[in-house]
């Protein structure tokens, strides 16, 4: 089974990566940009049948180690 | 508008990355994942409300800037 991990900076944190990447694209002549925020995203293949429980499962591992939630929040998809 | 590009590595480049990802979960006592593919998201905010149009500019950024076409591939979603 597929699932989805998005883990994505609070309201509120800075981001200097979404800054630069703003700035660049102003440069290239992209005016429209008002804001960029980056994340990451982490898709893992789980030996698990059960959506639910790979949910759960997934939701552990963001919790335990590829989400930092002070700083970050993150969003569990389940792919197929 | 709101608009997110996922940018991920192409089948067969190697992640070292989500490589490690794995091997720490399964440190960490999780021994049903299989396989980790890590990427990136990048959320714009653009001053522009036609979602075609908005469409068509982010694809432009991700050629120009986001995503390295060689080695990466990329999606683009408008999210409102």
């Amino acid at each position: 089974m597929k699932v989805r991990v998005t883990v994505s900076l609070k309201d509120g944190v800075l981001d200097p990566q979404g800054k630069a990447i703003s700035h660049a694209l102003h440069v290239l002549e992209f005016p429209e940009v008002r804001e960029v925020r980056t994340g990451k995203v982490i898709e893992l293949d789980l030996e698990e049948t059960d959506p639910g429980r790979a949910e759960q499962r997934a939701r552990q591992m963001a919790e335990n180690l590829l989400a930092n939630q002070v700083i970050e929040d993150f969003v569990v998809e389940i792919l197929k």
